[in-house]
């Protein structure tokens, strides 16, 4: 401070000029009295306090601490265990699980067309690659595409909709393709963002285990996070009288202003009924509230008895006044048989929105460009596959009945091993990608946790991280019930694998509860 | 309001509860008084108000018009003209131009790895391919990268900064890959977003003429912008004098935290002298200001005596205590002799960074999982070309020095038929793809826009369009000095069809001229 402390002290009377300018020092005054600054212009003090307090667990420390262990392993370290299982994210061929042929060739042709005189393509996959590339201006991959995707191909998204819904119509101009499902659930959601004119905020409800892209957004954006809790003891069923306490509790302090619900669920894999999607929205119609319905799981339903139904389905079927509300419901072609999470399609179909709220949403769209040619390439091929007769069918078919098969088998086997292991607990595997099972931590081990300043389950899959080599998420990043502890593993190691990882699981867990009962 | 009026009355009185939920009514009951709502949960009324007045004049209501032209013409309504040349966005493969065989190869190869068993695809493509699917989980450019991007590319964008910067180190640390520039520009800017306590906002600066991603993401952020004129009489200088005019001014009424430079220019062609940069550099080291460099038109330098000199390079050159400073430099695959913004790639080389703030920054865009792997490897194949002796490098020379020379040629054609045109003054397009012509409107003109409620540069634009199918965007959607008028034009519509379209604008000014003299 000495060096500067004159300048700083004939600063410290001006509002408006807060740092000292003398070179090697230039610390603000506030850093001066705090000494927290390294004359920087931006710092955690002074920066978007939105960004600093929103958290991402699917991509949080453990994850980081489980990239480090691999390129510990891959330096020699000797550890108790050869490999990280990255059981943390839904990245399908991250573990394994190859592409589909017929997506992949089709991208191949669009990105180079020179193939489209190669015998090598099937005549499908050329037709395909052909409309997509008349769709784009200069018939080139390369040019920019309307903000809201390529027209031809929303018109196929539009009538694979149709299609799934039994004939109720889809309007392809309320088609937003986009980088994965994230981003237009992301555009949809920054509308939301306003205060009402006696400062009240407004709110979005989510679920809570939820996924934590939503509770990121909501704080990135300023809004309040609502919760709701899911039932566990019920197979994570969806009650509505809990909607009702949240809302009612929420209305104190915010105004209410959208429903997300996930379903299949994420991280809880819970597959809702009809009437829990007719209950849902008429919950959400008498309360006024825009419904997010999150279904970029549709594919995948794995449980007997359990169906995929499509939120504008039922929410038309119910007639008016609910087939007038507000929805956006989103696919992304990162899940379902596809798992192509690295080329980034996806897509939002928004219905009855205003407008010139609409105009509003096109336009501030529109000041990214657009959604990457190849990501809406993707989604076209998985909207409009093969059909019987055409010559990729066959292989098409079989590739795609293959994963769901295998993801069935190892939804089950997941569910039934951790069953089985001492003092965990999960539901049934209906749908999605994920098992979220509780472990009933020992006194102790939460005692252990708290005095070095960990969450419980934070220190428990910490542990397992370093013990065995497995990365799966703590509950507390997807949201759980005060005093019960779960982590999300995702089902996605192939068979062999995940069989090894549920048996390194029985053992560690084993080991746990003995050291720390 | 007679149906609902009884129902509406007893929601009068509950400040939670405002709208009537009688079927076929659902108004506000602030509707109820003004009539503006529809019953609708999102409204212009009570949405985002940040989006309702961004504007994205490159994609604004003149872009819509002529798309719409565009269908009219195709279902055979007759014009003055035969088709629509879009002449408003920088792309320059909607224009004819021919992608660059090495890029679309690799693509091909990384999309479809089958391919890596053909002879048709010569071995460095092959070898960038393998590297790069290498830097892939599970081998797949369908698995999710790292949010910053797949390391060996980072690590490949850091290597050729070096090379560009004469061997200025370049950590790869610092480099983030993102879905074109736009995303990480608008990543970094988000950090931004605050208040001082006693209640001013941030500012950025931004030049104007500007590119309006940066005017739309300002609004969009809540933040305030802050204008400073390019010198259009000094071949749109930047002048020192007014950057300080500009921030001493806004220092009035906002917390001044970062200077946006666009060089090359975008809209205005100039390309910055050295010692200019060093002034710039200079000025936001004693204002305290982050740099946002943008630097996607690097490779886009025509004028004789014009030369690229990056920011980084500079900055570091001139030595403490400016080489510490807070910059983000940005490069684009869709610029350059690449044109490839289809495909979405880009990227940002951040220094300097708080390491805490830095920390933050990945934060929030781990929420968005990553960029595309096919924008990836785009940006990985423009910083790593082929080299002399590698089978590509004369296809790829000869394809690259075509389109450069072609532009260049374009640049200077552009600005000598403007400069020959009547009541028209272009600078010369030293750089970028746009030319920006002031055009002297008569009085008339002015207020016969006047009189239909539009901007006279917009009644100009708007003219043109109907009358030649000429589209261009107005200097307004990119800001002018008050009562000068220009419009933005790329250089990138291929010779003929840009000869065809000059010529189209002499007769076409030379009727207006007439007809409001």
């Amino acid at each position: 401070m000495s060096k500067c402390s004159v300048r700083h002290l004939s600063l410290l009377g001006s509002p408006l000029k807060r740092r000292c300018f003398l070179k090697g020092c230039n610390m603000s005054t506030t850093a001066l009295l705090n000494g927290s600054d390294m004359g920087r212009v931006v710092t955690l003090d002074n920066m978007n306090p939105h960004l600093r307090v929103m958290e991402y667990a699917v991509r949080g420390p453990l994850v980081i601490r489980a990239s480090q262990i691999e390129k510990e392993l891959a330096s020699g370290v000797k550890k108790p265990f050869s490999e990280v299982i990255k059981a943390n994210i839904g990245d399908a061929h991250a573990m394994g699980q190859s592409p589909i042929t017929f997506i992949r060739q089709v991208v191949a042709l669009v990105s180079y067309p020179v193939l489209l005189d190669s015998p090598d393509f099937p005549d499908d996959c050329k037709e395909r690659a052909r409309v997509i590339l008349g769709g784009c201006k200069g018939g080139s991959a390369g040019a920019y595409t309307d903000s809201c995707g390529i027209e031809v191909i929303r018109r196929h998204v539009a009538a694979y909709i149709e299609k799934r819904d039994g004939g109720i119509p889809s309007d392809y101009s309320n088609i937003i393709l986009s980088n994965g499902a994230s981003e237009s659930i992301r555009a949809v959601m920054k509308l939301l963002i306003n205060k009402s004119k006696d400062g009240l905020n407004n709110g979005v409800m989510i679920p809570k285990p939820q996924y934590p892209l939503y509770s990121a957004s909501i704080a990135e954006y300023g809004l309040e996070q609502l919760n709701y809790y899911l039932d566990e003891d019920n197979g994570w069923g969806l009650d509505i009288s809990e909607l009702e306490r949240s809302v009612n509790e929420a209305r104190k302090r915010c105004n209410p202003r959208a429903i997300v619900i996930i379903n299949p669920g994420n991280p809880t894999g819970q597959v809702l009924s009809r009437q829990n999607i007719e209950d849902v929205i008429k919950f959400a119609h008498r309360e006024k509230l825009f419904i997010f319905a999150d279904e970029v799981y549709q594919e995948n339903v794995y449980a007997k008895g359990s169906q995929f139904h499509s939120f504008k389905k039922v929410l038309m079927e119910l007639g008016e006044p609910y087939s007038g509300m507000e929805m956006a419901s989103f696919l992304s072609s990162s899940k379902g048989y596809m798992g192509e999470c690295g080329l980034r399609g996806g897509y939002a179909e928004v219905i009855n929105l205003d407008p010139k709220v609409r105009a509003v949403l096109e336009k501030s769209i529109s000041a990214k460009l657009c959604p990457t040619v190849i990501g809406q390439t993707v989604m076209d091929v998985i909207v409009n596959p093969p059909v019987p007769g055409e010559p990729s069918y066959d292989l098409f078919m079989s590739q795609k009945k293959a994963v769901l098969e295998s993801l069935s088998q190892r939804a089950t086997m997941v569910a039934e091993t951790f069953n089985s292991i001492p003092k965990m607990k999960c539901n049934i595997v209906q749908g999605a990608m994920y098992a979220f099972p509780q472990i009933m931590l020992p006194e102790k081990a939460i005692e252990k946790a708290k005095s070095l300043g960990q969450a419980p389950d934070v220190f428990y899959a910490f542990q397992l991280l370093e013990k065995t080599g497995i990365c799966v998420v703590p509950g507390s990043g997807f949201g759980q019930r005060p005093g019960t502890y779960h982590f999300r593993t995702t089902i996605l190691p192939q068979p062999e694998k995940l069989k090894m990882m549920l048996e390194k699981f029985r053992e560690f867990q084993t080991d746990f509860i003995r050291e720390y009962s």
